[in-house]
């Protein structure tokens, strides 16, 4: 019971810290169409930074012993290398494209591992004000109402998500429309909406019933949302079929229904 | 200055119909997920169906001696042959696949021509709540507040949208992901999200900077947004170059800047 007491205790603090962060990224979003394009760059890395720091401070202050791992400032704040200590690993604002674009798929996500598994996640899109939350055992959340992925149970009844990612040598956009090439013969329709985290929430709240992506940024993309995914019933996988890592950059994510025959579909589209 | 009253006056009644169909759909969406998957495509055609009679009973109540033209009930209802006319173009709920899956791009599409010019735009979120309007010559507005297409200049700074499409022939697919692939080298990345109205609309506001989609279903896919590009300062265009013909299924739109670039691109794409 005490460990239940401080895991919420752990969600309530990453919440506060998540709702820091999404008003400046709110205050943000609504600038970048008025600046020029070079200042909306350096918008985002501002925002980005501000952003981290806000959480880092906020965390640091009520857990002075824990392990944090960002985006932004790993080397400055700590370590990359997961280890079994409580870990705050932290995405202070994931769909930076999005964001620079105004486009409204943005989101602070902040995942916490324990003995380096996923225990806390929070992902908030300040923007639409969806607000994500899971812990390990406890259920997954949006807005305080519990959530369960899709019953799908067909992928030819599936909605997909990836994304084009951001490298763009040939083979690299070659293996990604091959892929959606393949796939798109297997599902109903295919999403796109920048955000490695928000996808996540789609599948723990049954608005996708698919999900992967290779080669984005690192566990702070996905540990968040990893954390929602399980505890709203769904399953986080490497797109092999094999257990997911959280250091590996792969991710499939699904219901329970689909992992096995889109595992097939995905080895197919290699 | 009556004719711009009446412009003024149609928009407001082209709204209240968009906001009474907009409550409908926001009902079903959140109904969804507690429906079987059979269960949840009736109540898309239910709900279709239950917004489309409102809208129009709402338009013909006030304009009975105007023309109509919509996705359910074309035959019932009217002719799909434009004319010179007021013609109203209503998509009562693009997006039916997000509908069904609860992916929160839905929306209502109300168009107004006369003389086959869009006139008036209408295109509401209701679950998002953003309400997108326009009127030929005066302007185009979120929420009530002017918006403008991005002043994005360059290809490869500029975020593209485009839809995968419901044929799942081969020859059309592999058209799609070809594109999609010569389309990657020169953009800096790739949205889909599902409704055609919507994605006219982010060229209005700026989200997007970059929307090509053919083999939509049909002119109520793009009449309303067609105006609220304009207004907002876009362009939209066949994917050739060529004037866009509202009956031909086949739409791009940009800002001011791109257009030269993206329809060498797209050519180049084919």
């Amino acid at each position: 019971m005490a460990q239940k007491d401080s895991l919420s205790e752990f969600l309530a603090t990453a919440v506060d810290a998540a709702k820091k962060a999404g008003a400046i990224i709110r205050e943000g979003f609504y600038q970048t169409k008025h600046v020029e394009h070079k200042g909306s760059v350096d918008l985002v890395t501002e925002t980005d930074k501000a952003c981290e720091d806000v959480i880092f401070n906020h965390l640091k202050q009520h857990y002075p012993t824990h392990e944090f791992i960002g985006e932004e400032t790993t080397a400055a704040n700590g370590t990359s290398v997961l280890t079994d200590d409580p870990t705050w690993i932290v995405d202070p604002l994931d769909g930076t494209t999005n964001f620079v674009h105004g486009f409204p798929f943005v989101c602070v996500s902040i995942g916490l591992t324990i003995e380096k598994v996923p225990t806390v996640g929070v992902v908030y899109n300040p923007i639409i004000d969806e607000l994500f939350t899971g812990i390990l055992g406890q259920g997954a959340f949006l807005n305080g109402k519990p959530i369960k992925t899709s019953t799908q149970t067909e992928l030819v009844n599936s909605l997909l998500a990836t994304e084009a990612g951001t490298k763009r040598d040939k083979s690299t956009v070659d293996v990604t429309t091959n892929r959606i090439n393949s796939l798109l013969f297997k599902v109903r329709s295919l999403r796109m909406s920048g955000s490695c985290a928000l996808n996540l929430c789609g599948i723990a709240c049954g608005r996708l019933d698919l999900f992967y992506e290779t080669g984005y940024g690192g566990p702070w993309d996905v540990a968040g949302g990893a954390v929602i995914v399980n505890e709203a019933g769904g399953l986080v996988y490497d797109p092999s079929g094999k257990n997911f890592d959280i250091t590996s950059q792969r991710v499939a994510a699904s219901n329970l229904f689909l992992k096995d025959a889109f595992v097939e579909a995905l080895q197919e589209s290699e």
